[in-house]
């Protein structure tokens, strides 16, 4: 009988020891089931294993391990127009509806009496004035739930779907597994942070303080914030690399994007970096699950990462042979 | 005999069961020792108490609990003249001494020549003169090795001790503390961000991406960072909730600080909130163990936070009465 119970005691302790012993448990699973076996799955995974293996010559320390993703195009659809520019537009209808000041101007009054013909024809001038609006004319608080608002129950024609769904499945992977494998994600977008903030938690899993977008004057006055209409940061092409200097101060060791506005990120990474790292681009190259385009799309635009990446390394991850599933709402 | 092995066996799974509840081992142990026992310590902990315990109406969830710290002043001493300042006359003066041009200007030439006296007349145009030669005449490797060798060997005349070692040990104590409740730390310091990058880690725990400072117009060109001696983000007074506001993204729920430069960093973090909060002011009263001061210093004056901070329900430390140890060298 005490050999039993000896016997059990001994099972207990083991059983506590293999509980805590997470290693044991990572083994078999797959950590990237939206990803077809190939070339660039293997890369990742072999990247990630490397680099989180103890006494590995590639070994990067944790607080080391940097990665940054671009949003539009790379975490989630920018198609057929950037969904912020879709909320921009809607929210500078709401707001200048109820102010003739702001109707005075001829694209704004369009906009609000439903021509958009005349609004899109007023090109970047329009775009910048509805974008100066829906984010600044607003107090930050007013902005947030407008986002918000519209997050929940705005849908993209071209997939019945709402724009929160079309993030993409394989990525929000990824991020996951970096996550488990101790890399702190961030998010360094041309699109605003304050617009990413309001989903980048919930679709993600990446939290206010890890996006570095494009960013208003902020203006702090008795106890309040407001924004002027005047870019601080321009978190696009050279501004990715500066914005990571001189926001997170480390060099990241994984970059994702997916255009040419990505470029100058995926440089620096792959620059003179004293550690080992990744560089990556997203090609959409799948015209029946998405869209396909590249080098003469009106956005996102990707023709010199296609030219110049592969010579510096860098991993083209293509959308139609490396994704068995595109959209999270996918089951 | 078997009986001893199954009480061994029984005894190791206990043991194991134990290591794992670390909620058992928080029972009865000062988290807060070098803060002496009264009604700011209680406040302290009663906050933290009750901000962490599910279920309160005074839960904060985890991804809110944003702590922000001033750093000169506040984890470490700034007296007799800001720490970051002296290193910049150092490095400056190492830096002009190998270029003609710059010792054109004279204050540069005088600091080169070993003319303290006359760079200091020169004020503040001097001091600009000089943060902008140490900060951004080197490429930031650059700095970082030099502000490295100096952090690792100058040593503080007054206390004759490494500037490193100046750090408050209460202060560190409250960082760590606050750490085991699952607060995110930042530092939020007028100084620059990557002067305090070179020591925040090992100093006070704080990794490079929770540090906001003043910092530098970055210009990204083929695969490097280089700085112009340009003030990109001025991080003091208002640009703190400014900065706070788009990097963080997230209102504080403590704001710690010590002089009128955190005025509007406290105010931010106890107007409108809508989580409890605490703000703190440290009230340097010590002229024995450090150095006692407040509204008329010239260097880290306090005078309008300590007038209106209490009736805004700001806590004020007094560092004579609540710190039993003042400095991290302190056994």
């Amino acid at each position: 009988m005490k050999k039993y119970i000896f016997i059990i005691g001994l099972a207990l302790f083991a059983f506590s020891c293999k509980q805590s012993d997470n290693t044991s448990q990572k083994i078999n699973v797959d950590p990237l089931p939206s990803w077809n076996e190939g070339t660039n799955k293997k890369a990742i995974i072999d990247f990630v294993t490397n680099i989180t293996k103890e006494g590995s010559d590639k070994f990067i320390p944790i607080e080391s391990r940097i990665a940054v993703f671009d949003n539009d195009g790379t975490l989630w659809c920018e198609q057929p127009l950037y969904f912020e520019m879709v909320y921009s537009i809607d929210a500078t209808k709401e707001i200048a509806t109820k102010s003739a000041e702001l109707q005075k101007k001829p694209e704004i009054k369009a906009l609000v009496s439903g021509d958009k013909a005349t609004f899109m024809k007023s090109g970047e001038k329009g775009v910048l004035e509805s974008f100066a609006i829906s984010h600044t004319a607003v107090s930050p608080d007013e902005f947030d739930k407008m986002a918000q608002a519209w997050l929940d129950t705005a849908t993209n024609a071209k997939f019945n779907q709402k724009y929160i769904n079309l993030t993409y499945k394989p990525m929000v992977e990824l991020l996951q597994y970096l996550r488990n494998n101790q890399f702190k994600t961030y998010i360094v977008s041309g699109g605003s942070s304050m617009f990413i903030r309001n989903f980048s938690q919930k679709a993600y899993g990446i939290p206010a303080e890890q996006i570095i977008g494009t960013m208003f004057k902020a203006e702090y006055k008795n106890g309040k914030i407001s924004l002027k209409p005047e870019v601080w940061h321009n978190d696009d092409n050279v501004g990715k690399p500066e914005g990571i200097y001189n926001i997170i101060g480390k060099k990241p060791v994984l970059a994702f994007g997916n255009s040419d506005g990505d470029f100058e990120m995926l440089e620096w990474t792959s620059t003179n970096n004293s550690l080992p790292n990744l560089s990556l681009l997203l090609h959409h190259t799948d015209d029946v699950r998405e869209i396909a385009y590249d080098s003469l799309s009106h956005i996102g635009q990707l023709k010199r990462g296609l030219v110049e990446g592969p010579a510096k390394g860098w991993m083209i991850v293509d959308m139609k042979k490396d994704f068995n599933k595109v959209f999270s709402y996918e089951k």
